[in-house]
Formats: structure tokens, sequence, C-alpha cells
């Protein structure tokens, strides 16, 4: 690569791109780690991105039409911490820069939603970005259509990584919006062939142009150095009906010595090779020093969106109140005033009806009285929509030829499902929910626990939550799945046991505004335990006193969704033995501990015999059977040991154990 | 589709063939659950492929040279259970036909690796057996050119579904298989158009065709239902020097009145239905039945391997006594009997060197030493080989050009890894191990539950295992994921402290026959913790008594891995206030709880305050704190809370209050 050619034959591109080269090596060699290569290849292609084509405002970063940018290649973050800075964005100052990857800066060693005011998504793990993307785009397609092109009209661009394309997710990511046809998704691709083991070719020879079109996209290519090429492959990929992805032809950590190899990937701290690559850039500042002239274009191109913004404004403002008013709910993750009174609706009419249903059905009644009322819900399925119950009749099918219906077929792809989520969630004006078989949390797990990273809302309803499935046996089976979503910080796993429950999880989940749920269901029918009505959210309090015992209490009974159902059994046979039992339902451990000392105290008192029954391992069930007034010789526990078997459901419940004359001979066994 | 014409065309076939159909039907019908399409659907390719090409001796089900015949769609389990009671299989009688998804019958919904012999993998979250596939073609390659084709030289065939090849691992496994020409690998892909929720249209456009061919691969096609043109296909694919995928183009549920609809996937229970296929097949067999014809026909192609076999047999009792016995020992899975003295000579040269080293560079070093002496690893990492430090001088590449090599870049593929993993060690022959960052444990947890479901031995060499890992931030930061594995039956999880707990945990991955490990393994360097040496293997323990108290034991510290450092140094702090304090190294909790009561007793005695010390969450230590002779008011954890930051380890594992000072603090609270 002729450094000294490029400079000649744009030479103010060229000092605007390289401000971002300069940068990311000061940046790095500040930190002494992070990734230096990647910014400086793609440094061409994101400044013709930014200053010709990408619709923002660095003074109103989270404005909702604004063109999204995802940098799938989260490992790259001075690229966008270098835009950031470059552009005037508020919350990207020198000093930010200076503390790349400290503790206490916003500058993390990849994006951080949340941190830094331009990061759309966190990246990092690979294939993420692009994958949330897709979910970015559709949420624009779907409010497009339902809200008209004066206040929704963007367009979502994404810079992907060798790494982003190997990882499969992208695979059903690329499947999903080249069905959709979701034209408004630009992926442009860091074509340097390089990765961190060495050269791409060490482990793929794929056609990725081939790849794309064969699922549907539109593909273009232009030498990710030449800004005129550059920017005449994002004009067509603009006007593309398809989603396009650009091959952009690059030279990773271009112009330093480790350019094009996979040291240039790393840390490129060799300080005489730092100088040597600035001196061949002709770069005349210091560390973190950028000429006036430059950082001046660079500040007009952060401002060039505001007439855009201001334009936007005032078609909103020129909106109804109301629709205004509904706008900015949808876009604040607020939830309708109504949905309260539609879950009590729901909960009134169960305690009427006592119907014996499985929670996933019970689930699917639910939906059918929320998502009239909540218009901002997008459901879907990783293709088990009769399983999962998540269609409910109003909401039609999203697709390229109706964009305002609100179901997902997703296909077979519970990774690209739940990365779709997140994108849709972290858009705005949407809350996703989407359904799979509980075991199958393995395939989403990535995806899964970036909502609860980055503090996504999107709602994960996962049916056929235990052997309770049946015959499809221990592939299809979770056991340890409550126990993984549990390990994992700041997520809600709410396990319901009835209608009633199965409501107030639901209002949990779509009035959490920093907090994912996991919603695990049954797949066999349950008799309902509430019986009586209480307009109070009880599931909201993680555990409550579902029976209380008779006379002194012994014995305290703790279980969860489809095992409340053993539990009240075995206070009967307690009971009728003289032994004064109490049930607590547990639909959700983590609400439970976010309650004060006292309710916990007052709902697992210490004293009685603890066991606890729920049809998953006991991992994680000590807390609060040894734990929080519990006491070790006083404390057993009906679950599982393994994995499980191919038998129909109640054969299995009756093979391992889990039943009401075993939870009640532990108990005896104890007193 | 026009039966009779198939009828007429190639009558014997299609009585043949349609055995399966009928066999399917009447055990779905039986079992009153399952799935019914697929199996009648594939009936004919499945029919041309065993009779004509698969070479297999049902009498001699784990011939270590048979062709591998690997049904990814498993939900179409009955095709299998069909073939296996169709040619002769001895376990599969037709009273396991008949209790097929029953309590204690080995014909589980999906088929279970380990319950029928033909089962070559557990098969059913789809996308797994297409990728397990490829592990079993890249052992076939590597046995081929380092023992010859005398003793191994046969094909892998997969049958898989839409739903494989839309799950993104598929994506992962075609990469891979491209890459590494692995052309005795035949995927016969049941192209019939139809999943769960619909038609594949509603979902995907996908070429399939030109998806494979992007990645290297040979694709062919044929007419599903012509046994003329499913040979041809099939005999060309044999010959391509690529990997081949053959579209067959099939009906789902064929003939019946679901045919070509998504209820056809499902359960065909329909009795009048059910008799109205049979009666258009010409099907003159009752439930269960097979015409005595037929079913000799079929026992001859299940006899007709023999003479392969035995003359494989002598081939392979030509070789010397002692490559014979090696050729056993390696396909029993055992281990070599040099691998004892080699993990000593580790230990004892560690204890010499006393060296501070990350546990990752400590596992490099057991793997030099290893890998000559056991020439049956195959190790790898999913593009992280410098980071994981996974590969040893020694190995060579394994590659399109070098098949003798014995590592694999796996590329930007955690879950393809993990699966072909599955299917390397599955082939028999072959000890994998792989590696990524700890956290991307998510990305392979699919393949790693099938992994502890089947009983597989891999080991998976997770390093970065904590917030040491610094600057690079929450992203990479596992908090959650020992937890994870943890909670997941049948797996060791290793931490090991320092190069001679490292040493041991090898050992233990290296010699288990029935259980994967995951070992977790530092960034960061860490100060040797075991000074002496002992041959006696204290991580098979599990856990273990590594400092003992001055005087009164008050307090025991458990640690693993790089806390192990902490706790001693808080055992320092407290010891310098009079303070007895005991430190137990607990590098496998799994191995610590299969030891008998009284060695637990004596590592954890009843009576002193605890405090454990971990780098993650607290999920699943309570079992050790409040149970097993611990207290509640007696107990305490220090370790994480949350996701991490990011920043350097140093500041970080200060920020997070994981330090001696902390630990040493919160005994003393509670003494």
């Amino acid at each position: 690569m002729d450094i000294q050619t490029l400079r000649e034959r744009h030479p103010d591109h060229w000092m605007r791109a390289t401000a971002i080269r300069a940068l990311t090596l000061d940046a790095v060699a500040a930190a002494n780690s992070g990734h230096s290569g990647m910014p400086m290849g793609m440094a061409d292609v994101a400044t013709v991105l930014f200053a010709n084509h990408l619709k923002f405002d660095a003074s109103a970063p989270r404005w909702p039409d604004r063109d999204r940018f995802i940098l799938s290649a989260g490992h790259g973050s001075m690229l966008l911490y270098s835009l950031m800075y470059l552009t005037g964005y508020a919350d990207m100052t020198l000093e930010q820069v200076k503390n790349f990857r400290q503790w206490g800066a916003i500058t993390a060693g990849h994006p951080e939603y949340g941190h830094v005011s331009a990061a759309e998504t966190t990246t990092g793990p690979l294939g993420q970005g692009i994958s949330n993307a897709v979910g970015f785009a559709m949420a624009e397609e779907s409010l497009r259509a339902r809200w008209g092109a004066k206040v929704q009209d963007h367009y979502t661009y994404v810079i992907a990584g060798d790494g982003c394309l190997m990882e499969g997710v992208s695979q059903e990511a690329i499947g999903l919006a080249g069905k959709l046809q979701l034209s408004r998704l630009i992926v442009l691709w860091d074509d340097n062939g390089i990765t961190i083991d060495g050269k791409v070719s060490l482990s793929d020879v794929t056609d990725q142009s081939a790849r794309f079109a064969a699922s549907g996209w539109d593909v273009f290519s232009c030498d990710g150095h030449d800004p005129e090429d550059i920017d005449r492959a994002i004009t067509a990929a603009k006007a593309s009906p398809r989603p396009a992805m650009i091959a952009c032809k690059t030279h990773i950590a271009i112009g330093h010595a480790a350019q094009d190899t996979s040291k240039g990937h790393g840390a490129l701290t060799d300080k005489a090779q730092l100088q040597a690559a600035k001196d061949g850039y002709g770069w005349p500042g210091g560390p973190f020093e950028v000429p006036a002239d430059v950082k001046s274009w660079w500040e007009g191109v952060g401002a060039k969106g505001q007439t855009a913004r201001a334009d936007w404004e005032t078609r909103l403002a020129a909106l109804s109140p109301a629709k205004q008013a509904e706008f900015k709910r949808i876009f604040a993750g607020d939830a309708p005033a109504k949905l309260t009174a539609t879950i009590r609706g729901v909960k009134k009419q169960a305690v009427e009806d006592l119907p014996k249903l499985a929670t996933r059905a019970a689930s699917e009644k639910v939906l059918a009285a929320v998502n009239p009322v909540m218009q901002e819900t997008i459901g879907g399925s990783a293709d088990l929509t009769g399983s999962n119950n998540t269609k409910t009749a109003d909401l039609g099918v999203f697709s390229a030829e109706d964009r305002k219906g609100r179901y997902v077929y997703y296909g077979i792809r519970e990774h690209g499902m739940a990365a779709a989520m997140n994108g849709l969630a972290l858009h705005g004006g949407v809350r996703a929910y989407g359904g799979t078989f509980m075991c199958f949390t393995d395939y989403a797990r990535p995806s899964m626990r970036l909502s609860a990273l980055m503090g996504v809302p999107v709602v994960y309803v996962m049916t056929h939550d235990s052997i309770g499935l049946g015959e499809d046996g221990p592939t299809h089976q979770p056991v340890e799945h409550l126990a993984i979503s549990r390990a994992t910080p700041n997520t809600y796993v709410i396990r319901p046991a009835d209608l009633v429950e199965t409501a107030e999880a639901w209002e949990v989940a779509l009035t959490t505004k920093t907090t994912p749920t996991v919603l695990a269901l049954s797949r066999q029918n349950l008799p309902a335990v509430r019986k009586t009505h209480t307009n109070q959210n009880l599931v909201s309090k993680g555990a409550y006193v579902l029976a209380e015992a008779t006379g002194k209490r012994q014995v305290i009974l703790m279980a969860t969704g489809s095992e409340v159902e053993i539990a009240l059994k075995a206070r009967d046979l307690l009971e009728a033995e003289g032994i004064g039992t109490r049930v607590v339902s547990m639909p959700c451990l983590e609400l439970f501990a976010e309650q004060d000392a006292a309710y916990r105290r007052k709902v697992l008192p210490p004293g009685a015999v603890r066991v606890a029954i729920e049809a998953g391992v006991r991992f994680g069930w000590d807390a609060w059977l040894l734990g929080e007034g519990g006491k070790r010789d006083k404390a057993d526990f009906v679950g599982m040991q393994g994995f499980g078997a191919s038998a129909p459901a109640e054969r299995l419940y009756a093979e391992f154990g889990i039943t009401a004359e075993a939870a009640a001979a532990k108990a005896k066994a104890l007193l």
C-alpha cells in the first residue's frame, strides 16, 4: 500500500481520516492495551460514512430518527471514540480518550451501551452487533409503517469484521434480514484478511459476497482507502431495495510496521514504530493533538445534522398532542396507563374461571389482552409459534409485504432472534418478546447475557421448562437452565404457577425498564393455585405465602411454577398428619432477594423445616434453604440430580421422585 | 406427488423404503407423540444410502472403520430406529420400536448416544449433528493419515433438515469443513420446504446450494424419491474432492393427508388417515408388521458389510502387536501408561522452579509435556491460539495439505469448535481439546451441554477466566460462567491455582472417560502455591487443605484458581493477629462432592468461620458455605456482585473488593 499516493490523491480526506488513526495509536499506547489495527484500517470508510451519509447530530446523540451506526467489530472501539471526540459529542472529552480502558472512564475496552452516548449497543462479543442491527432495521421499518416517514425514516449502518462474519449468529442475522428485505440495513465489511491467529485463509475460504447474495442481499465492494470509491459504494447500497453488504478492501494497521499482519490486530505500542507511522502519514500533531483545521472540519460534520434534526422536531410537533405523548412514551419505554387495569382484568377473570392451563397457554391469554393495549410490542418465536403460544390474533405478521405486522417468524434461529430482540429494544419505540424452548436458552445465551449487561427489558418466553415436556427427552429437557439464567446478574427469572401468576409475571416484565425477563413456562396443564383476587402483584415480591399452616408451622414448602401444585398436595398430606405446613410460591428469586429483610423473614421465618421443590437442579437453592433463616440439618430439596429421560411427563415425575409423597417424606424425615 | 407412479417405477425399492414409513407411522401412533413426516420423506434416500453406499455391519455396530451415519435432524429418530430394526441390529428389537418414547426403552424421542448402538451422536438440538460430523470427518482424515488407509478409510454421512441449516452453528461447520476440504463428508439435505411454523419461505429465502458452494463445498441435487437419481447423486458426491452437499428434494409425510404441510412435521396419529396412507402405499402389513421378503432383504443389507469388516480385522491383525494394542487403546479412550510419569515430571519440575505463571501458560507447559506422549490429542483454538496457549511445538497444523498435523485453527467459531470436538471424540481414536475465552462458554454452550449429556471426555480450555483479564471489560469478563458450567450435570469444572494444580487438572481431564472437563485458566500471572511435591493428585480430590491453621483453627478460607493467592495472603493477615486460619484450595467442586463424607469433613470440619473467595458470583457456593458443616451466621463470600468493568486487573480486584484485606475483614467480622 502506497501511503504517499493516498495522501496525494485526496490530501484533505487523508488528514481527516488520519486523525482517527493518530488518536487510536495514541490512546492504545497510553493504555498499553487495546486494538489499533481495525480503526486504522477502517478510518477512511468511517470518514466517508460520517461526512457524506450518516444522519446524526453530535449535540443530540439519542434523537429518535438518527441513522444508527453500529460497530459490530467492537474491539475497534477507538474508531467510535475518535469519531465522537472529533465530531464533538459532549461526553467524549479528550480526557476520556486519554483514559481509554481505565477505571471510571466511559471509554471501555469495548463500546458499552449506556457508557458512551453514541454506542447504540454493547459490542465486543463478535457477531452481536450485526445481529442487533437486524433488530434496529426491523424497528425502523415497523415504526415507519405505523407512524409515517415523517417521524421515522433512517438507515442502520454496521461495521463488521471477519470475526463477526465467522460467528454462526451472523448467518442467522443474514438469513433473517434477507427474508425480511431490510433495505435500510447496510453492512460495511472490513475485508482485511486478518484474524488473531493469522490470515483469514488459515481458517476460512468463504466467498462472503456470494454467501450474502445467497440469502437475498445485494452485495457491493470498494477500495476501503479510496474515498470516492467508498462513497460510490455506500450511495449504491442506500439505493438498493434489499439489505446491502459492502466488502471494503482494507489494510489492517495501514501505514504501521504491523500493517497486514495479525500483530496489527492488537495493541501497537512500540514508540518508534508509532512515530514512524505518524511520519509516514504526514501527521503533524503530538500525542492526542489534532490540527485545528482538521478538528474544525470534523466538528462541522458533527453539526451538519442539526437542520435535519430540527426539521424532524418540527414534524413531530405537528402531530396531535396525544400522538406526541404516545411517541414519547414508547421511546421512554414506559408502559401504557391501561396496562395495570388490563392485567387486573385477566387476574379477575382467572379467579372466576380457575382454568387448568399450561402456563404457556396462560401466557397467550395474557398477551391476547395486553397486545391490543400495548401497540409497541413486537412478538415472535424461533419456529415454535404454536408451542410457545406467542402469537395473538391481532398482531399480524411483520414481513416485506406488511411492515405493520407485529409478529416475527424468526425461523430456527434462537440466537439471531435474541440478538434482534436486543436491537429492537435498543432502537427504541418497541417492546420485544420472543419464544423458544427453555432448553434452547443455550443457543441464545450470548445475546441473553448482553440483554442483562446492557439492561435491555426484552422478554424471553421460554416454554417447555422442565422434564414436564415429556417424550422429547433429555436433549429438550432443561434441568440446569433456571440456574444458568439465575446466575446471570440483572436478569429476572420468573416461573409462574398458574394464570394469575403468569399475568403478574408479564406485568413485571412489561414495566421494568432496565432488566430482561426470562419467563419459564410449562408445557403441561396446571391447576389454578391463586383462587382469590388481589390487586397487588404478588409475583413482584418474588415470593409470598400461598397457603398458611393450620396450627403450629413445622414445615415450609417452597416451590416454583409447575411444582407449586405438588407442594400444595404435599401440604395436604402433611396437614392430614397434623403437621402444620406453609407453602411459599417463589416465582422469582431475584425479586425476592430485592425485598427488605423484614418481608423476607415474614415469608421465610426461621425455625421450620424447609423443603424446596423444583424440577431442576438444586444448584443455587441453598441460599434459600440453608441461608435466610434456614438450617442445614433442617432443609432438603426435591428435584433433578442429572439429566432427564424420554417418557410421558407423569411417568418422569414419578420416576425422578418429584412428587407430593416424596416431598412430604423428606419434610417428615427432618422433623 | 403421484405415489402410484413411484410404486410402479421401482416396485421393490418402494416396498423397502415404505417399511420405514410404516414403522414410523405405527410407532408414533403407539406413542401418541413424535415426528412422522421426516422419516417418511427421507425413507427413499436412507434406503439407497444404506443399501448401496453405507459401509456398516449391523452385527458390529462399533466397528472402528464403519462409515458414520449421523441423523442431524434428530427428531426423525424413527428413521434411525426403523433402519436398525430392519437391518437387524441386536439391540433394536421390535419390542423397543413398539416402546418408542417410553420409560426404560432405548428408543428415546431423539436418538441418544449410548442408548442405541447406531446413534453415533445425540441429536435433536438442531445443527449439532452436522457440526459433530465435521469432527468425525476430521478424525477420519487424521487417523487415515497417521495409521494408513488399511485401518481407517471411511465416509461420514449426515441427514440434515432445514432447521439444521438455519441454526448459525451450521455456518461455522460449513466454513470449517470447506476450509479443511473434508472430502469424505457428505451432507444429505432433506429439502422439503417445511418447518414447524409453516413453509420455509416464511422465514428464509436462502439458496442453500449457493451458500455451501460459497464456502468451498461441492453441491449436488436429486429427486429424493427417485432411487436412481439418489444413487447417482451420492456416487458423484463420494467422488468429489471437497465436502459435498446433496439437496434431496422430498415431500414431508409423503402419501399422508398431511403431506407437504407443517402438520406433517409432527405426530400423525389419526387412525383413518394412517390407514389411508398405508393403503395408498400398497402396504400389506398391520401395525409393526413387515412382510417377510422385505425384512429379509433389509437383513441382507445389514449383513453385507460383514466381509468388509472381516477384511478390516485381518488388516488390523497384520499390524505389529504394539500397534494393535495402541490402536485399541486410543479407541478405548484409555490414557497411555506414560501419562502418570509425565504429569509427575511436570509437578516435580514445578516445585523446583516455583514459577510465577498464568495458569494458561502453565497449561501450555503441561501440554508441551503431554502431547508428545499422547499422540491421540488434537488441539485447537477459536482464533485465540496465542491467548489460550493451546498450541505446542510438536503438533503441526491439521489442514488440507497436512492431515498429520494435530492442531486446528478453528477460526472465530466457538460453537462449531465445541461441536467438532464432540465429533472428534465420538469418532474414537482421538482426545480433543480446544480453547477460547471463558466468557465465550456462552457461544459454545449448546455443544458443551451435549458433551455432558453424552459423557464425552473433551477438554474445554477456557482462559481469561475472571475480571483478571482486565481492560477488555465486562463483555469479556466471565462472572457467571463458573456457575453455568457447575450447574450442568456431568461436567468437571477445574480452576487450578498454579502449575502443579494445572498439571493435576490435565491428568484428571485426560484420564476421565465419560465426563467433559472445563479448565478455567487465568490470564494473569499467579505465584506457585504448591511448593512441595507429592505423587498424589490432589486436584482429583476436588479440594484439599493447602495451608493449615497455626494453633486453634478459627477460620477456613476457601478459594479457587487465581484467588488462592489472595486466600493465602488473607491467612497471613489473620494469623498475624493470632487467628488460626486454614486455607482450602477447591479446584473442582464436583470432584470434591464425589469424595466420601469423612474426607469432606476432614477438609471442611464444622465449627470454624468460612469465607469463600472467587472472582465470580456467589451463586452455587452456599452449598459449601452453609451446607457441609457450615453455618449461615458464620459464613461469607468475597467475589463479584454483578458484571465487571474495563480497567487494569489489579485495579479491578481492588475496586470490586476481592482482596486479602477484605477477606480477612469478613472473617474477623464473623468471629
